[in-house]
């Protein structure tokens, strides 16, 4: 850029734009805002990104988000251990949670199987979910991967590496749209799916 | 938020969704975006932000955002002293600098005249801008406040005050577009309105 912009100006701008939907120009507008706005916000942006991997990690049981290990959910005592929503990301965790219907446990994959990516079953947690079946105590498994072609390759593939225990496994209701991603589903659709789940 | 998400995630969320233009929905898509990316994303990141504050000052000659004082603008011997283009806001600079016309200085009011915001004169660089006219070696002053009700305001009373000091006094011809945002402006017409400014 020009003489007119400081180094530390374009610095940021540069690392806004890494940011997924930020093009340059709207990295540049969140910069001068920053600027104008009070030191505090700055500051408690760049805390707030500072803690964000130093204090979480991932829950050693289902593999979510978390602060403390393990997570809330696998600790919650009043929640249904015998069943396990299978899901790509953390964030479909919340989208299942906001249905306010379901009282059981998590695990999530952190993707889905794609050839084209070069992401295989062995980059997924699903030998850990196998484990974690094997052990015994569960009674159902709903897998909730993704309503596309990734979704669906992966779920087949759980079904056959899940077969041998014998747990019931269940895919959501196929109410969900196609090609669509979980994550933005609105709850009443979701419910939906949830009620409507068949046996693979 | 649900126990489903953790303490860290949650106040980044909060965090970015106080940066304008961003919702609850993408300040949780670039969080979890955050998680999945590689650390360096993240410490490149709130580095950046920590650093803007902290390694910038407005220059004490022209009042924008520079990393050294005077800012590079006001140390280049090459750039005709004799001229100033004020603005509202330092990104305003960047779009007159984006012309490639202009061989100037600047100087930077930090907004402009509002009634309704409760901003008035005496908020903004305006004093400082008749001082350093008054100290002489200015030939003209091409105000280029943007083309709506509050820039013309703030050009009229810049106008008033500059005028005891006997400076050639010019304003951007209005090719701009009434009611737009100077630094949206392609930078053609912005040529062409700079080519076409008329004495006030």
């Amino acid at each position: 850029m020009s003489q007119a912009v400081p180094k530390p100006v374009t610095q940021l701008i540069e690392a806004f734009s890494r940011l997924p939907g930020i093009g340059p120009k709207t990295a540049s507008r969140l910069t001068y805002y920053l600027l104008r706005a009070p030191d505090e916000l700055s500051q408690t942006l760049a805390t707030a990104i500072a803690d964000l991997k130093a204090k979480t990690r991932t829950c050693s049981v289902c593999y979510n988000i978390t602060e403390d290990d393990p997570c809330a959910i696998c600790r919650d005592e009043n929640r249904d251990s015998s069943t396990i929503v299978v899901v790509e990301e953390p964030l479909d965790v919340l989208a299942v949670e906001r249905t306010g219907a379901y009282q059981g446990r998590y695990h999530v994959l952190h993707g889905a199987i794609s050839p084209v990516e070069g992401i295989g079953p062995e980059d997924l947690k699903i030998r850990e979910l196998v484990a974690r079946v094997s052990a015994g105590g569960v009674r159902e498994v709903i897998i909730a991967t993704n309503p596309g072609i990734e979704g669906d390759a992966t779920a087949m593939y759980l079904q056959r590496q899940l077969a041998p225990t014998g747990v019931k496994i269940t895919r959501l209701a196929r109410g969900l749209p196609t090609g669509g991603d979980l994550e933005y589903v609105d709850s009443v659709t979701l419910l939906r799916a949830l009620q409507g789940r068949h046996e693979m």
